[in-house]
């Protein structure tokens, strides 16, 4: 039997690592870094320096792995995601088969929380499904870039009793103004809603010494945020943010 | 200047804090612990034993403090609640007056993640506006017990590019079925919907020795999560449960 262990490592601060996150390292004889492209090669290096700090014995071994990019040509989105799951499957299987002694552990180093869009349990599945079982796994949560941001911002997720949402770019929809969390947006969805009463919570490369915060009215920042957004990934080659929608209520103004 | 921290400090498991939490624990000369009456004597007693388990330095003073209770005779939920932060704004005030000298630092420790379903955030807005205001305030995310369920459970939050919902066993109605967690639900609100189409993932005391999982089809295991609920219910004289609906689809049948 061979181990795998998927560990969130958090969203971007390399101390939101739990404890049970550094054991989890400390078992593991090699550690996978999945590399997708130049546009992560700092993420890589984030991972790399989250290895360095907390396992305390040498000898482990770090392999890095060119990890399928999705091809948005692709005219249907469900296709694009399927045949790229696929193709993962077939990098993790030989991971498993050609990377791994039996009784040995591997891990996966996963940004923010394994549970929350992130494919590789799904990937696992079809591992499995695919004949190459030979293998348990373990998910380790972690601090997740929607928490991250509500903490930075000092809100809460939820209002009082209320249901929390958290969607796409390309899911966001008048209905969820409510209140909503959006994660994966390209394309600045929210500036479809610049007229609406709402207040945003945004933030970018949070947890990291790039951390970009901004929040007020979205009418009143709306540019803004577009604007440090592109200037920011201009400079940098990439770019991640998430951001909470949140009409005002008569209570909160 | 007073410092207040609230950290998260994950959901049942001692291993969930996160480095960043320690750092904070460390920081404190005041950590604050709320007691809320018979039930969570055990959370009482949990809390103290991650104080004992990361604080390096002896010196530091626990301040145990008598969290008032949420009058639930009252007959508008929201009204309830709004007197319940009024006391416990009140009681915080007293905690940041006189067991706090200008300049130190006090610690809260929150179960799971300060943001989600927890009200003190709110409450120290609360104090803020009713005038006592010379402090500063940090936000330390913890894993959720959100988190700890799928993780335990090895299942994504969401499904592939979908919305994620949480609720809580009031809020929950049948459009949530596609895929939704339900939190804070004294009533099995599941059972409600027994006859549909959906699997659920649910645990009680995850992250303890007490930990229970069950995961299933909701027609065949509905009872037996009940039993084991009230049985376990019975036998502490506290649950803490948390579950994830999913709807069956053709593809993950
Ligand atoms: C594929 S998802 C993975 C999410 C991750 N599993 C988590 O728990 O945060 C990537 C998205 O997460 C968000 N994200 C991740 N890290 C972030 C950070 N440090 N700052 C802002 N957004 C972040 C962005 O919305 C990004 O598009
Ligand atoms: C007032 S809310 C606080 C949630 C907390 N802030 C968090 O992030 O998990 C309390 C609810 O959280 C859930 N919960 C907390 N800890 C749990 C655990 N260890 N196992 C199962 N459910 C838990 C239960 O649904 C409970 O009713």
């Amino acid at each position: 039997m061979k181990t795998l262990l998927l560990i969130g490592i958090g969203a971007g601060d390399p101390e939101h690592i739990t404890v049970q996150g550094i054991n989890a390292l400390n078992r593991a004889n090699v550690l996978f870094v999945l590399d997708k492209g130049q546009a992560t090669e700092d993420l890589v290096r984030m991972r790399l320096q989250i290895c360095q700090r907390y396992i305390r014995e040498p000898g482990y071994r770090v392999v890095q792995v060119n990890d399928p990019q999705r091809d948005s040509s692709t005219a249907c989105y469900t296709d694009g995601v399927e045949d790229w799951h696929q193709q993962r499957a077939e990098v993790f299987t030989h991971l498993i088969e050609d990377q791994l002694a039996d009784g040995e552990c591997g891990a996966f180093l996963l940004w923010g929380d394994p549970g929350l869009y992130d494919s590789t349990l799904r990937i696992l599945d079809r591992v499995r499904a695919g004949g190459c079982s030979d293998f348990e796994h373990e998910v380790i949560p972690g601090i997740s870039s929607v928490q991250a941001l509500v903490a930075r911002h000092r809100i809460a997720l939820n209002t009082i009793g209320q249901p929390i949402r958290i969607t796409t770019g390309r899911k966001l929809v008048a209905e969820d103004l409510d209140n909503v969390v959006v994660m994966l947006d390209a394309h600045c969805a929210f500036e479809a809603f610049v007229d609406e009463n709402v207040d945003i919570y945004w933030g970018a490369y949070i947890g990291t010494a790039d951390e970009i915060l901004i929040a007020g009215k979205l009418s009143e920042v709306c540019e803004q945020i577009k604007q440090a957004r592109s200037t920011a990934r201009a400079s940098k080659g990439w770019i991640m943010d998430t951001y909470l929608l949140r009409r005002r209520t008569r209570l909160s103004e």
